[in-house]
This record gives C-alpha cells, sequence and structure tokens, in this order.
C-alpha cells in the first residue's frame, strides 16, 4: 500500500494545523472551518494543465508555488487576506520526488501567508493542478472591478512583459534569463499590496491573461474606456536589456505577470505610492480612465498604437 | 470570438444568483460570499477525470450531474446545508453540445438543493470536472468519522453493489441494466437523510471507495472494528435478479455507490428509521461495531468470508 492515495495524502499534504478557525482539516469527507465574525468569505479557483498554462520541463517545486500564487494575485486584486486552500492533483503516476518537491513550492508560500491546506482530491490523470482559496474581507471593503471612473488614473505594480519574454526565450531554445525565468515560474502575488489598495482603489484586476484583456475586463465592468502612456509602461531591468522589437505588445498582451491593475482617484495617488514603497513594492501610473469605451494606447509623441496581440484566451 | 472563455462562461455557467448570501458571483477575481451567523462552514472537493472516473461514451449530463452529486455526497455525510459550489473544467475543445448538456446536468442538480455556482475556471486539456461545495453546520454537530463505538449499529442508506454490477456490464460490452446504469451515473446523494443524521448518528462516511474501504475509515478514525451481517447487505431489485456469483465483492468493494454507512447507538435506530422513512430512504441495519480492529464479514450460518477485493484505490 506504499504508494496509496491515503498513504500520499498523509505523506506529502497532511500536516498539523496552524490555524484555530479550522475546526477540521484533511482527514474526514469535508473540512470544517470557521469565518471570523463580520467577514466575508471571498473564494477564487484557477487550474494549471501541463502543456497548456505550464512547459512540461517546469520543477515541481515551481508548479507548487504557482498554483497557489495564481490564486493568492486573484485574493489579492479582491483586497483579501488569504486564509485556507484546497487542492486538487491529478498526477499521471505515483512519483515520490515530484510530489515532495510540488509539496515544498506550494507549502513554502503557503506558509508565508500563514495558510492551511484543509482538503482536497488526489487523481490519476494527466497533470493538472486545481488549487482554491479562501480569504476574508471587511464587509463592504472588496475590490471590484467595476468601480473606474472616468478622470482617476490607471495604475499597475512591479513590472509587466517578463514571464512572457522568458516563455519566448524557453521556447526558442535559448537559454532564459534567470530573472525572467523567475518571474515566469514563481510569481510573486501582490498580497500585501491588495489589501493596502482596498482602502484606497477604486476598482482591481490581477494582470494573467495580459493587460489589455484585464483592463478591458474592469473598463467593461465598470463603463468606460482608458487611454495608456506606452513610455509608462514599468520595465525590469532583465527586460529592458533585451529591447525585443515588439516589447509594448509583450507588456500589454504577454500575460502571466501576477501584478495588479487597478485605478485610484488622483487625490489618492500619493497614498497609493506612499502604501506600495512601504512594502517595497514599485506602483506606476500608466493611464487614465476615459469616458470613451476601448482601451488608446499612445505613444511619447501622442500617436495611437495598434497593438498586434490581445492577450490570452484559451478558447480563442 | 464566439469560442472564447468568457463568452464560454457567460453562456452556459453565467446565471442570476438565487442566493441573497452571494455578494458577488461570477465575473470578478474572485466570489465573495457570507456564511450565516452561528454557522460553520463545510468544504468538500472531488474530480472526475475522463477514462479514471467515467466512460468515455458517458453522457454529458451524467458528468455534470455525477461531477456535483459525488460532492453532494460528501457533505451529507457530514450532515451538511449544500450552499454553494465552484468549478474547474478542462475541456478538450469547444463543444458547445457538450458544454449545454453538462450545464444542464450540473444545475439541475444544484437547483434542487438551492445552490449557487459561484466561481471557476474553464481550461483547456484533457477532460477533467473538478467540483468544490461548500455548506453549513451548526457549530458542533457536524458528523465525523471518528465518533463511531463499539455496541452501536452499523447502517447503510439505499443499496450497494448497483454502480459496480453496472460498470462491469458496460465494460463487458452488454447493454447494462437501466436501474444499474442510473445508480452510477446519476447517483442521488443522501442530503436530506445527512441532514437528520447530524443529531441522531454517532459516525458517518459516504461510500465511494467500496463498503470496506470507507467503513474502514470510519474505524481507522474511531479506533475499534466492525462485523458485518453479508446477508443483511442491501440489494435492488436489478441487483438481486442479476445473481452474480461474487455478488458480496461488488457490494463490499465495488464503489461509486454514494450511499452514506453511518454507526448508531441501539437506543436511536428506531428515531434513524422513522427519519428514513419520512424522506422515503432505505435504511438498513448491517452489522455492529465492535472493539477489536479490522472488519469482519459473517455469512449467515456464522462463516467469516474473505472478500477477494478490498475496495478502489488510485495508486494502489
Amino acid at each position: 500500500l506504499a504508494g496509496s492515495e491515503f498513504e500520499l495524502i498523509d505523506r506529502f499534504f497532511r500536516r498539523a494545523s496552524r490555524r484555530d478557525d479550522v475546526v477540521l482539516g484533511i482527514g474526514d469527507d469535508a473540512a470544517v472551518l470557521r469565518v471570523p465574525p463580520q467577514r466575508e468569505l471571498v473564494v477564487a479557483l484557477d487550474t494549471l494543465n501541463e502543456g497548456v498554462h505550464f512547459l512540461p520541463q517546469t520543477a515541481p517545486s515551481d508548479v507548487g508555488h504557482k498554483a497557489l500564487a495564481v490564486n493568492l494575485s486573484d485574493l489579492a486584486a479582491m483586497g483579501a487576506e488569504p486564509a485556507w486552500l484546497t487542492l486538487s492533483l491529478s498526477i499521471p503516476r505515483y512519483d515520490e520526488q515530484w510530489l515532495a518537491a510540488f509539496a515544498d513550492g506550494l507549502f513554502s508560500l503557503a506558509d508565508r501567508y500563514g495558510m492551511a491546506l484543509v482538503g482536497g482530491d488526489t487523481t490519476r490523470g494527466p497533470l493538472s493542478v486545481s488549487v482554491q482559496v479562501q480569504g476574508f474581507v471587511e464587509p463592504g471593503s472588496v475590490l471590484r472591478r467595476s468601480g473606474a471612473k472616468p478622470g482617476e488614473a490607471v495604475m499597475v505594480s512591479g513590472s509587466l512583459g517578463d514571464a512572457a519574454l522568458a516563455l519566448r526565450q524557453l521556447k526558442s531554445g535559448a537559454a532564459a534569463d534567470k530573472a525572467l525565468l523567475a518571474r515566469l515560474n514563481r510569481p510573486e502575488p501582490r498580497v500585501e499590496l491588495g489589501r493596502r489598495l482596498a482602502a484606497l482603489a477604486s476598482a482591481a484586476i490581477d494582470v494573467s491573461d495580459g493587460l489589455l484583456a484585464d483592463l478591458g475586463h474592469v473598463l467593461q465592468a465598470s463603463g468606460c474606456g482608458a487611454r495608456l502612456q506606452l513610455d509608462s509602461l514599468p520595465r525590469s531591468a532583465s527586460f529592458a536589456a533585451c529591447s525585443e522589437s515588439d516589447a509594448w505588445d509583450l507588456q500589454l498582451a504577454g500575460g502571466d505577470d501576477y501584478e495588479l491593475c487597478f485605478t485610484v482617484e488622483p487625490s489618492r495617488i500619493a497614498k497609493v505610492e506612499a502604501a506600495a514603497a512601504g512594502l517595497g513594492v514599485a506602483v506606476t501610473r500608466i493611464g487614465e480612465i476615459e469616458a470613451a469605451p476601448g482601451i488608446r494606447c499612445v505613444t511619447a509623441n501622442g500617436a495611437l498604437y495598434e497593438p498586434s496581440l490581445r492577450g490570452w484566451d484559451h478558447f480563442g
């Protein structure tokens, strides 16, 4: 029975709970959890399939990290405090080394946020990792996509385009730049920034499908449009050093950034910048919300630029 | 954009919420939910992979029904009231007919319990359906696996072995009995019974991997053993009519039953039977909890029987 599902769960995924809001964790038909009084529950779910969302050669610890990170990025975009996660893991075969490294990547990130894995399902099948995270917000304080208003600044955390450029380098067979590769495989969810933004920003989303696609969701939900200053799109040193001819397109539509894109009333920009500086996270003003629908990308000399890509879509 | 992920979600999975505890449903980075005061949250997650948990020829409406039913069966085993679900759906291609039928099977069952689909992820990949359900229990009233005590009756709802026999018929290429096939493809979660048992039973589990395996979990968690009367294992009319030579093994280890197996103090058996009768659900006393570990299966003449199968295990 060395490779049974139950032994597997016990060995790699069952740990003593560190949270007193976990009444019953892994090991029964379901978990029993206690939401704190005066808090609403925030639930996000993202699935990563091998060959679709990550390359087959991706290190298992990176898969574990990223599967949780992309979900924490959703909680961040809501301004929520992370609490619990569940895991559905389909694996083609029992592979101790793979499982140990995967669990290490997952729990290293979970521990940083004091999260407990409270349940899951481990099945045989093509490699697929589905993580669901739950967190808390104070009633009425959640950051929605629908709150953007004309005149507000469009801002973004960190830098854009790094993961897309790393993926391009990998696919070309070249050695990928290490800093860019880390952005692809071990994205850093902006959880603390999101919680600070809950009281400051008007609307927020995390950039997973590409800036144009994700900002587009904010604009659609808010019933307005935006003008983006292309020269303002933040670039990492590694990204800038590569000087790709289509750098703007990578930044606008490459995706997998897991940065927060948010809108802020001009009077609050200084507060946002101070909060971000306190967390050591860069934030950059990249444009303005306008009444007219659509996204207008503008170069330094004021010319309109038409991107050649529109962002990631699974079934497009 | 006719086949985009967003259009797909809008068309097949986004519906007006019918629950006032859904603050924010599908369409933002995460759902926002309100747990009622004085209730604990119960969370279960089960994944069905094509070719592993269901045959490739299974009708999509049955896949939709079963993906939710197996999760509701876990809530039932906890004595919880269903509330919300999330869905991670991986599909190899955009197939309108398949999606419409799948959604119909899923929502038909969800509607019977007044559940809301509050979020999910739709990705490209080998067909895999992962559903997570959330429900409520009153603090302290959850049905655990660990409460069984020597002297208690072991009881089971409905009948055992039907789904395993249907699967055998399908795999043999014969026409499967319709009633048995319905048990395989459209299991009925015992939600109402579970809620009534919360105040009456000492321990409970749902039978998904087979009676021996699942009762074994109860016994391990409770630190005791059991004696089962093989002639008491409940059989449906269709199952009895097939008179398989290894009928006991199918009932003990076939799995996919989604019945509740629970233990009851003798003084409460009449109340359990009355509650079940009121719901139109059969319950049968099939054995007793004993102090000695292990499960002893006993024939009508008192002889010990050694089953040739031990139940479903993904990695065994």
